[in-house]
Order: structure tokens, then sequence, then C-alpha cells
């Protein structure tokens, strides 16, 4: 029977620690924030674990779901490292960067325990129905070894590559997504000043060739009723599109649009905070543009 | 009975053209090169007009289709504004510039006859089967008199505003596509050379958020077969992206990404010349990042 | 004797008409406010007219000196062509744009008037002690006519080419100064937060090979000193820097570099308003990042 | 009596090394290819050392001139590391980036070694002449230990900030020199189109707002010429500008403008080669707006 340790109980972490516990009852859960996992564990019925240390001291696979992969390192660094046993494998569910999963995973290979990158997809949605898609990046073996743990959560399970391909697909992903909020605020700020109603462009764009998911699906539903429900940071973006715009400078390949996304991502953020959703990076636009769409 | 002039006979305008004749009799058609006319002519029994001052002399309704509004503003200075009889309509279906429409409107308007700008998405399928988005801009008046007419070979036929609405809305769109194209082809291309096979990214990217018509449709099919079939000329994209740009610009709304696309774009029918294919764009990306994507 | 007429009294054309005035004492002058004019010609003892069109009515040059080429052409509209004298010549030391200017020569030629375009750069400074250079658009015989009237108020008077050649040079000598404000505040901002002082940074960049009348004169003298003195407005830098992405792509001249430059100004002018010195568009940067310079 | 071990005899260090050696009797050489170094030695009667390691070992200051960071750290650990002699100072005048910098200096300092970073600007000239800017990574007690070696070849040396300030102003005026030459070129080549000849551009823009070193100097010189002298790789600046991108960027300084120059230099990098001249990324400028400069 596998144990598990799950740490991070964010927004996505929460529902996949839930189904996790659900599929495997040996599951124990920490999270930074105490509160946060007593509720957790009060509700569903499941361990807490008082630090990170103790949490995976005999999980057989240690599932992380933090913000940064510098939160990861942090963890690992604060206790993890030391009280993992041998054999383990360690599944980063974090949207992280492939530098620092690469060096993560060098450090735990030298204690006998394998590292695999696994970012998912989906949103919170995806993580209550056990949907997501969940981008893996290290040995096939490996991901063979925890896949049932995997399907506890995702129904798309895909291996990218060796270690940090999940990372960098995660990111360049978002990197895309951040690309088209941006991209067609300035269409359709230009447009409104044109005198062409969003809400007709948007219906032309989606029965044509620039449509994307964010202007299928995000603008008619967030920026259109003004509603921008706050369902991911902007500020976990801008880290994820600045992640893309370095994976594409180290590989050499020049991007110009990946970087300009990234430079106006860091500009959104700065000013709109740490708080805001990340399809209001629509409102620097409009800033810029004096106009609201809708 | 409403008699049709139909003035270019091009990759989308032969199958809009084709089908006009088919619900309107008294069709006359016009090319600049006269062979395609009369082969279009015999082929499908339409009647061929030598000049385009003599296509249009006694239409109802006049229809261009051509590649830029130069074209068409050469064609209505060469003997067509002379021609055209008072109280028709001018429908041009060019992806045209706003600035140039709103001027042909102007010297139309003076001689009796409206003006409304119609370009159309779809592609040869759409215009072949009837199904083409028309972009309408001018009065709703003007819209319904020639809606019969634009019946013939659209479904989705939309009022976007006035004069250059509908310029402006197609220009968007299709900058929208040439920025997914551009960006696409950054991400996969950086990707690839850090271990993530393109296939495997755009499996994922597609069940994610940062898919596009670009991404769902034109990678697959074209780029990772390596197909490039030639069905909308990059030297066209280029130029649409560019009206798009100038819009942003004239309406005063700062648009990073759309003017760098532009330029980008200007930069690949540079390098990629006039006869390549809108998606060969991603050839540049290749050739900068030293990668084939495939 | 040479009768001048001088249209527009700002920061830089109120010195150069009263050189003007001191040199050919048959000046009329004329502003859009009167009061300016009023207390422009008592002071200096200089002839004021009520309307353009009289001013220009005796002329044999007139010379315009405004913000932008549309207030040159509405001034034109309004009366003055009507007014002016076959014969006359016509120098517009607007810093305006090529299209524009051809424009209005080819509507003053069909009068039997000259036109010449012929920007000034060196400051109001430059303007008082008669040293300005003047950037001239048209034909060199023009040009030779007009020299003694140039020689009032410039030094060095260039002969750039046809009719908004000088527009065009301003112009995108304005989008350099322009970038370079801009890139050397970024660079400061980034060394400033690594730990270099500005005014380090800029003793070794204006010992080597990154130095530019930015960082020789504007930085030390402005942004360090906090001073930000009120010298040129960042509206019309804007603008000039917008001709000059114009003229680019107009041109077919691929140029990703002045086109982001227009858009970081038009931000800049958004964020700053229509009073900021121009110089003021570091602010911009440094909020970004969070930091003062200095 | 001070013992000088100089590392990387290439087109600034041999002058460097030649002036050092002139300086200090007791200064041994070695370059990586050997035959460089023997052919220094005999010209200038200077000991060579077989090895970087050999050459170390009586050091009490070590000098690096290298192409990059990581060239440095590979010597380092080529020996070096374990035969420098503790008390010593290893003074990097490569143009470094500042995170290795800091790497080398934390590992150094665990030997009981210092380290500072001291790039050097003013080109082969200035290192002949011994006129070169030295900027300064490290503490101030260790630069005035060192001072009279850099004295040596430089006449300005400046104490930037800690560890890596030395590079990151290095990076950053390079990064303004790659920005002034592309730009430069994007605004000539857009004049020439426009029909203003680029020698009447510059000697304007000289004399006005717009000029910078690459205005005044290398335009003149170097591409109305076509002479294109080869004096600094395009592939060295392609390096100092990425390295300035990513100082900003980790600064969290949104930087469109030097993360785009970033990108393009990495663009004419593969266009023109590794062996290209820095200014030769003009040509890139021109192949893309169809015109020759000059």
């Amino acid at each position: 029977m596998t144990a598990i340790a799950f740490l991070g109980l964010g927004a996505i972490g929460r529902p996949m620690a839930r189904r996790v516990a659900a599929a495997f009852p040996e599951t124990v859960v920490w999270n930074r924030t105490a509160a946060t996992a007593e509720a957790f564990g009060r509700e569903h019925g499941v361990r807490v674990a008082p630090t990170a240390a103790d949490a995976v001291r005999a999980a057989d696979v240690v599932i992380t779901c933090l913000s940064t992969s510098q939160d990861v390192a942090a963890v690992v660094a604060d206790g993890v490292l030391d009280a993992i046993r041998q054999g383990a494998v360690f599944v980063d569910c974090t949207s992280g960067d492939p530098a620092t999963s690469r060096r993560l995973a060098h450090d735990l290979a030298a204690r006998g325990i394998a590292f695999m990158d696994a970012p998912v997809s989906g949103g919170t949605v995806g993580a209550e129905n056990g949907t997501l898609t969940v981008m893996c990046g290290g040995s096939a073996e490996v991901l063979e070894r925890v896949r049932p743990v995997l399907e506890a959560f995702g129904t798309k399970i895909v291996h990218c590559g060796d270690v940090g391909a999940g990372d960098a697909l995660k990111a360049v992903n978002n990197a895309l997504l951040a690309l088209h909020v941006l991209s067609t605020a300035e269409g359709l700020a230009a447009l409104q000043r044109a005198g062409v109603r969003p809400d007709v462009a948007l219906d032309v764009i989606n029965a044509s060739s620039g449509r994307s998911n964010a202007s299928m699906n995000l603008f008619p539903e967030r920026v259109l009723t003004r509603a921008f429900p706050r369902t991911f940071r902007l500020a976990l973006l801008d880290k994820d599109t600045r992640i893309a715009a370095d994976v594409a400078r180290e590989q050499r390949v020049p991007s110009p649009l990946l970087q300009l996304t990234s430079e106006l991502m860091a500009m959104a953020r700065r000013e709109l905070g740490e708080d805001a959703d990340h399809v209001e990076a629509v409102k620097m636009i409009e800033r810029w543009s004096n106009v609201e769409i809708g």
C-alpha cells in the first residue's frame, strides 16, 4: 500500500490532495499555514503533519504543490531532504522552473530519491473533478511507478521529457495564455475606439482564424461581464511567463514576442498588485487606451 | 431582379462569384487578368465584361474582392466611378484598410452610391460552401438592401459598425492569427531544443489554456507535417497585420504586441518572399533558432 | 525688401520671431492666443495681425511654427490659402509629418506658392542665440530664396531632400532621443537595484561606448538632480516618435526598436499627462521598477 | 614585489598583459592556445606558463581576461582553484556575468582568495595606451590592494559596488551600444528610403539631441565607408547584451527595450555568424529594409 505525503494546500493543491487522500488512505498532508491544513484535515478526515519533514518521513511518494520552485527548494532544505526515505519518489506539481527542478533532482538523486516535475493544468475545476492534465518531466520508469497516484487527479498524463520538461511545457502554455490575454485586449480596445463593440468583435473572431482560448472563454465570461473572478493570480502567471522567456533564452531561441509578453506581465503585476487575477492584466491595456472593454 | 457586377476572381473571389452567379442570373464578372475571367465564364456560364467599367454599368450591386484597398481605389479611378449608376451599392469584400474605405465611401457618396466594406473570413472552403463570415461596415439600411446577395456566400453576416468597421475587425482577427503563428513557433522551437517534442507539446497545449486556432489546426496539419500548403499568402497577412497595427495607433491604443507582430511579419515577408504561405512565417523563427519544428 | 509673416509664438517660435523681426523690419506676427501675440508685439515692437489670413496677405515668406502639421493644415484652411499671394514661399518650421507636408505642398503649389518643411533643433537656447539647426525639405532653389530668412535664427541650414525630408529627419532624430531617454532609464534602474549608483554608472557610460546625448546631458542635469525642467513637452516627443515610426513603416523598413519606442512614449504620455516634460518619461520606468534614479 | 599571473591573451588581453609585464617584472602569462602565449613571450620577453595552474602558483594577483564567465569558471575548475595561494587576489577583467562572478567569489573566498570583477572598456587602442576604464566590483579594500596593477592599463578606475557590479555596469553600457547601433540603423534605413542621404542625416543628428557614440563615431567611420573593421565581435556584444537583459530581469525592472535589443542581437548573431564585427548588426537591418546605408 502506498503512503503519500502531500505538501501545499493552495487553491489547486486542496482539491488534488482531497482526491489523493480518497484513493490512498495512507495520505498525510502539510501546509505552511497550519490552520489551512487543520481545517482540511477535519473536513476530509485526513492526517495532518506538523512539519513538512514529519509529513514525508514514511512516504513512498511525496507530492508538492507550491507557488514556485523556490518554495519547493526551501521546503526541501528545511528538513525534508534529511527526512525523506531512500527509494521514495518526489513528484513536484508546482509550476516550477526547469533549472531549479534539475538542481533538486540532482540533490535528491544523491540520497537515492527520484524526482519528477509534474505541473498540472485544468484549474480548480479540473482538480476537483480529477480531470487535470499532468506534464511529467523525468524518466519513463519513474512516471510508471507514480502513475496510479497521478490518476487520482489527472486524466491526461503526458511524459514530456527529462526533468524540467514538464516545467518548460507548462510555462510555455501559460506564456501563450498571457500573450493571448494581452493581445486580445490590445485588439479589442483598438476596435472599440474605432466603433466596433467588443461583443460583436468576439463573436466574429471566435468564428474566425484569430480565436484562442482567451477570446473564446476568458473575454466573454470575465471581461465583457466585468466579473474578473480571482481564479489564478496574475503574479503566478507573470512568474510562469518569465520562466518560458528564460527557457527560450537559455535555448538560444530568439523569441521577441515571448520576451515582450514577459515584460508586459511584469508591468501588469506592478500596476495591479499581488492579489489581482491574471485576466485583470486587461485593465493595464484599458488604462493605457482610456477605454473599458465591454 | 438584381444585377450584380463581381470584380476580382482570385482564390476567394472565384468561388464567391460562382455562388453569386448561381443565385443571381444577371451577374457579370470581371478580372484584371482576362484569361482568368474567360475561363471562369466558360466553366460556369457567367457573362464576362471586358473592363471593370463595362461590368458595373448596369449593376445594382457591385462586389469587389481584390488584394488591397489600393487595388480597389485603382479600379474605381479607372472608369468605374464614372460608369457605376446612381443608387447602386458598392460592396467591397477586399480585406481593406478603414482609411481608404472611408475615402472611397466619401467619393462614391458624392455620386449617390452607397459603400459598404464587407471583408470575409472562412477561406476557400468557406467560400465554396457559402459559409463565410461577412464583416460589414456601413449603414444598417445598406446592409439590409444587400443582405440577400451576401447570403449567396455567407452564413454569418455581422454588422460591425460604420464604414471601415468591417476592415478593422478583419485586420485585428488576422493580426491575432499572425501573432499566434509566430508566438507558437517561438514556444515550440524553445521546447524542442529543451527536449520536448512538438507533437507532445501541442497535444498538451491544445488541452490547456494556451490553445489557439493556430495551435489546434495550423501547427498539427501544416507545420508538423511540413506540408505548408499555400492557401493564404504571407504577403496578404503582413498587409492585414499592418492595417490592424495602424488602426490601433490611430486610435491611440498602446499596443506593443500588435506592433511587434507587424514588424515580424514584415521581416518574414522579406525573408520568405511574396509567394510564401502565411504559415511559413514559422520558418523564420526556425532559422533564427536553428531547429526544424517537427 | 522682404515681408515676413510669422505664425505661431510658442516656446520656440517666440525667440525665432524676435530674431526674424530684428532682421526683417517688415515682419508681422500672429498667434492663436491673441494675448500672447499682443504681449510679444508690445515687447519687441513688432506688428501683430488679428488673423492668420491678415498676417500673410502681404508676405513674401510665411513662416509657421506650430505644434503639429494638423495645426498648420487648419491654419491654411482657415483663410490663409486664399489670402497668401502667388509667388510667396511657405516655410513650415513645425516638427511636422511628411505626409501632411506633401499634401500642403500640393495644395499650395496649385496657387503658385512654394512650400518647404524646415523643422529646427537646438531648443529655446538655440532659438534665442540664432544657432538652430534647420532641416529643409523642398527644392534647392526655394531653399536659396529663403536662406537669408533662415539665417536669422539658424547657423546649420541643411538641405535634406524633397518636401517631407526635413520632417522625416527631425522625427528620426527625436525618436532616437526618446529611445535614449527610455533605455538609459531601464539600464540605470536595473543597475541601481543591483547596487550600482546612477552617478557612478553615468560617469563610466559617458566615458565608454554606450554614451548618448541623453546620458551625457539629460540624466546628469535633469534626472539625478530630480529637476525635470519643462523645456520640451513629452506629448510633442510622443508625436515626433510616432511620425518616425510611421515613416519607417511607410518605407517598409522593419524597425522593431523605433516602433516599440513609439508605443512606450504613448504609454508615458497617458501616464504622465499633456504637460509633462519629455525627460519625465523616466518616471514611468521608475514606477515599473519601484526605484527612483538618483 | 608583486607577482602577477595574466591568463588570456586575446585582442584586449595581449596589450593589457604587455603593459602589466612592463610594470611588474614578475609576470607570468598563460593562454589556452599555447602558440599565442609563446609568441607573446618571445616578443615581449615575458615568462610563459604551460598551464593556468602553473601560472597562478606563485602569484599575488591573478588577472583573467577571457571571453565569458563560463571560460573563467572552467579555468578555475581546471586546477587554478587548487594552485592559487591563500591571500592572493583574483581580478577578472572578462566582461562577465554577475551571477557567475558571485559564485566564483564565493568559491574562492572559501580558500582565502579575494575576487574582484573588473571588466574594461576602451578597446584595443585603450589597452595599448593604458587608458582603459576599469569597472570594479568587490570590496573597496581589495580594490586598493590591486590598484597599482590596474593602473598599468587603466586611467579611470571606478569602484562600482560589490562583486558583480562591474560586470553589470559593463553589460548595461554594451547593451546601450548595441541598442544605438541597431536603432540608428533602423532610422537611417528609413530615411534613406525616404530620400534623405545617411551622411546628411548623421550630420544633423550629430548636431542634435539624437546623437550617440554610435552615430558620432561608428556610423561615419565604419558604416558609411562600408569598412566594417573587425574590432569587437558581434558574438561578444550579443553575450553582453544578454547579460544586461538578465540583470534587468533579475532585478524585476521591466525593460522592454533592453530585452528586445537582446533578441535582435541573438538574431544578428545567427544571421551574421561568430566572426562578424558588432557593427555588422547593421547589415541585418539593411537586409530587412532592402537598402544599403551609405
